[in-house]
């Protein structure tokens, strides 16, 4: 940035030479000049204020509609003729203009930043103002083809990355909250990996991460994986004796980009990095919270019986007490094994996080009795967490079992729960 | 590539295998596995032989349409009550699912060159085949986006860089033939600079270049831009007293590109980046050739007069000649200025270049006798090459002055030779 | 690091092989597989425990003495007829093996470091085992020779620096504490400026590092520098308007290299790389303490009043009344000029932060009542800290007024407080 | 470099401003602005005309002598009584003052550069001064040390290395000379590795490189190494099936650091790196010349049938005749195998390729008749060429052998020739 662009950051800019800028974008001046004026436009909305923001979000969401005459005669034609040919002519026809201004507007530097951004602002007005949908479908449309998969870089985390890019796994974790430095740098110690998708319009700016935990043996409960330790050696030498990889966390950073799907990659390229590093490793598992469970329990009509163990989770801090814990166990066990294993062809709804790991082909493994004692954990599901397992010679076939016929694919431990 | 995949690909690959791939990656197991069926079309497609790739590329062509009864629907839906709305559900109806496939193909390690090599492929048999233009327009249209300037990474190469990609400034250089390394290490030498656009996906692969060389004054003619001197101090010396930028070639390095634009970003970046590292610089001009000259003369009604002087044209190495040389020239540079200034507004066709540089906003600036001796510039424009010039404050103008009125911004130089 | 190595570091080594390895270094054995040998020594070395380490290093002090018979015949000859030739002769035959030993040690990956460990580790037993410093004076002969101003990298430091070097500067931050990351990131913001040497053979590992603030006037107090500040475009604001550079700290990082100088350097080339970001920087200071003052002031025979003052000086905060403070200033002042001014010509002992920078050809600035107020800085002279000046036109004059004269140069403000 | 360093290296400097340079590096003024002074000398020598370059080599050679009564007094003591620390204090005494300067004149950028090409000019001059012995024996000590295998990076050289960097394997190989850009990028084929070793002071220049094939069984001859072939493909599946590595090519590429060996830490972290990349490798091979065969065998006392012999070998081309060359086979193969185990016990001279695999530990595996027919192969040898065999288990023993009792470690097949 020059130092007049500095300085002209500091003044407000209007909403009217923001709307003009845009219009230029489209215009024959865009032809000639269009790097620079999606430059001045960038500046202009950065200077901005949250009003005039808005009101350039509208401005954009309600212009740049493709040509209706023209629009109207392609639909016209293909209806009277339906061949590829005329298919073509009216997608061309249809595809609208605002998706051209928004191209444009990525021209400039740090264009592809402010477009997630104003995607993420808008979100929040959908309710009152609809119309903004049309853009946001719009943005997502592109971001779909712009941070497409073969765009992606997965890189490595630890802690020789850079501070600005660690201070942001603090700030995006969403399962196991980073409590500072020390948190972080344990999150990172020699026997845990931390993968990032990153894009190259976006340097130092991870879309999405996982945290990834080598151990001997499934793991089966947060707090072991959360631990302070500060032994370098050891950690080193429990990565060399790992026979498992547990995934237990992922955080999508980008709230604009929501709906663009990178998980599903994410893991199945982290497993074939982890199993080329460590070739002794045998098993690839999550360790998952099961957000749903608590709010459908409540759902569910209750035996008398039922209702009041119902009302001794009302209790606080009722896990402490060895006994009650054991007592209610079964009870909830059982439950939950039947909330995971309901199948969404018969209309059910499918806890989110469970959805998003069957979908992408892992199998239900193990529910584990209180595997995370944290407040969310307790409140969304009594504590309970689940083992979602990624075994590559099954997930195709596991994938279609649940997308074709709503079959949730298990170990014979869970069916034992039911 | 794993040892596996370098031994499969010796083996031929089926074009059935091939379709089945492509149809699996818009089928749910490519939501799952989109990633691994990518790649693993990626690899069979490296082995099909022409005819199968041939086959290939007209079934991504033919299939992958809409739905018809959907898209007819959207369609008679926008016809009766046309709205922001309706239009965008007609958008997404419209937009083909080929597009999809190509944009999942993409997600393959490879994919991005692969799908440009295929457009480069096709484009040699629209005439027989005009069905392929279909897969050419979504073909055009992705890399549109893709390829937006945002996504591009400036580049300046130089005697540093990677062989790989200096070899491939010798074998797409189109404009002066660079005659192996010890001509290209000229081009690269302290009073030149060499810069090209980059994209992530195609690391080491440049989009486009651009030659420029520092000099004292207007450089009017080619050959002492290409004359070999390898006195690195003496170039250093001249690059620090020049007053002047030559951009002397451009040249375009991906046919299956053709018709995404870069040249116009490309110049206006440089621009920057040289006044940015010699801000000594007043002047930045190109050095070009008229492809269209000696063809549009040769179209025109002809004086008797006129007719003898084209007749001397036909002979050999005629420019050797002193005095024919001055003889004719006053003829052909009349002539020329008068190609050049033709108004597109009165339905001419604009030479190639002229179009491009007067597009971008230069100015119509010299025209210059015998500033190129070369056979194919002799043979285009009897060794004629023009000066374009970019002036800052003037691109806007200049450029509205030619899309909108067809006006060719010009020097009095130039008016003086009408 | 393979598996083997790494579990073999757990068991514990003996000083015996860590001692035949080292003699093999020397020997025949060494020059076919000097690497190899190095290698296994210094992971000999990483699995002594503190007493094996210890023998070690005694080893390394009383063997590998010069040939006594070839010494001894060399002095001979130089001593029967002392020329070039048998001078050259006598530095060769004195030239001590043990040096070469630990050149050889230096060969394995992680070498130079672990020799730095070891200089940093005997200098505590020099009183009971004076024999250790012949140990000590190779390993700077050597380290004075490696480290040469040619060797190192200058590397600016900021948030986008790898954690794992950023934690270091919390770690040898030797003059104002860094309170963990939020300090440091104030530190590192738009309008200061960190850098530091490098050596190749210690990737990540700062030797020295210097910070400095981008003000507009002479700084001549910490607590503003220090103050938290988290608006990163008033930073940047102040930088682009900031007259003057403070060096406000400077931090040896490696103890094993004590007696090998960079700072001067540093500071030096620091000013010049400002000096190219920022051109219309005109001032450069340091920012310092004066370590020795308060020790220096209580060996003052001292005037009946004077001691009165002193007494003051003795209560908790007597800083914090205004009233107080006031009446101690001009005292204070003027013994502190006395003390700063006083000519290392006399044989005084001038404060070692003082005669560094003197040393380096800064001037003494200015002398700044209560500039910190910090614990340390109040325990060592008052609170009082004082600005050197690099006056790029005079450093070479002062150095030498300073070095042959013993002269302090010093500003007329100075020279008004005595 | 800046503008004003430009223009000044036009116009040439004087001996005495470099002298007086490098005798203020030594002064006071040199600790203050150490780096400034070395960086005008620096500029100083670049402007040196031959003679004044000469001039000052002899200065520097001449001077800086150690202090004369210092020296004498330290001798004396060390004569009185030798113990540990008396024998330091006489090194240090020793030290000789122009190792010192030059330490110094390396502060400067380029200041490596600049004193190893100092020493490979001086070399010249040594018989006829032999002074300028005592600057290179200075020099040479400080190179050993600063060129340190722990200062050394190891990179491989591929097609995708800098132009910069790939013209000087061109200009350095000195084995089997590179024919241009096609055929050094023959050598660059995915069949072939070439590794070197630099040093961070000397970016982009390769200190010595080596040439490695990737073939199956012991490659025997030349030609096929070096026959062009440009099927990326075929090559890639040649390194694929390779059993054995073959350095048929290693160069040193800097004289000014003659005598500082890398050539033994090079072939051995080669094989390491390839032995990692390709675990199927199970031999490590090199394809050598025989520079003295030819010589030495002209010294032998010749018997009449033998010397008959000779004279056939005087005729041109006489290789090409089969018969001619079978019948002499026999003969020169026996010759030169005891050529090649005659035992340096014995005082003989060993052919220096010989000397320098067998000192490092290789062992002499195989002759191979008229396995290179270049010139200078024939000149040589008469085309016959050896194999050196690393051994990684047997290294050290046969080193030892070599190095101890002269023991020319062989092949059976070596011996059966005898
Ligand atoms: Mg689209
Ligand atoms: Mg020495």
């Amino acid at each position: 940035m020059t130092h007049a662009e500095q300085t002209s950051n500091a003044t407000p800019a209007s909403l009217d030479s923001a709307r003009q800028l845009a219009a230029a974008l489209l215009s024959e001046r865009g032809e000639a000049s269009g790097a620079l004026i999606a430059r001045e436009l960038q500046q202009t909305m950065r200077r901005l204020d949250a009003d005039s923001r808005h009101g350039f979000q509208r401005y954009l969401a309600a212009h740049f509609q493709p040509d209706a005459a023209a629009l109207r005669d392609a639909a016209q034609r293909y209806l009277a003729d339906s061949t590829a040919a005329t298919a073509a002519a009216l997608a061309q026809a249809a595809d609208p203009p605002r998706q051209e201004v928004l191209r444009r507007m990525n021209m400039a530097p740090g264009g592809t930043a402010s477009l997630i951004a104003m995607r993420s602002e808008i979100a929040k007005r959908f309710a009152t103002e609809p119309e903004l949908k049309l853009l946001d479908a719009d943005l997502k449309h592109l971001f779909a083809s712009w941070f497409n998969r073969g765009f992606l870089e997965l890189r490595r985390i630890d802690w020789d990355s850079p501070a600005a890019v660690l201070e942001k796994l603090i700030a995006y974790e969403a399962v196991h909250a980073i409590k500072g430095w020390d948190d972080l740098r344990r999150r990172l110690a020699p026997d845990r990996r931390c993968f990032a998708f990153f894009h190259p319009a976006l340097p130092g700016e991870p879309l999405i991460f996982v945290e990834v935990a080598l151990v001997e043996g499934l793991a089966t409960a947060v707090p072991p994986l959360l631990v302070q330790d500060t032994d370098a050696e050891a950690a080193r030498s429990r990565a060399a004796h790992a026979d498992t990889a547990i995934f237990y966390s992922i955080s999508n950073c980008q709230d604009g980009l929501r709906g663009v799907s990178f998980g599903n990659f994410l893991i199945k390229q982290v497993v074939e990095e982890l199993q080329a590093e460590f070739p002794q490793l045998k098993r690839f598992s999550t360790l998952s919270p099961i957000p749903g469970f608590r709010r459908w329990l409540g759902q569910q009509p209750a035996a008398a019986e039922d209702a009041a163990m119902l009302r001794e989770l009302d209790r606080d801090s009722w896990w402490r007490d060895a006994s009650t814990s054991e007592r209610l166990r079964p009870f909830l066990m059982k439950r939950c094994a039947q909330y995971l294993t309901r199948s969404p062809a018969s209309g059910n709804r499918i806890d989110p996080v469970a959805r998003f790991h069957l979908g992408n082909g892992a199998r239900l493994e193990r529910i584990n009795w209180l595997g995370n004692t944290a407040d969310r954990a307790m409140q969304e599901s009594f504590g309970i967490m689940v083992n979602y397992l990624y075994d590559h010679d099954s997930i195709e076939r596991n994938h279609e079992a649940f997308a074709r016929e709503g079959e949730i694919v298990r170990s014979p431990q869970v069916d034992a729960l039911l």
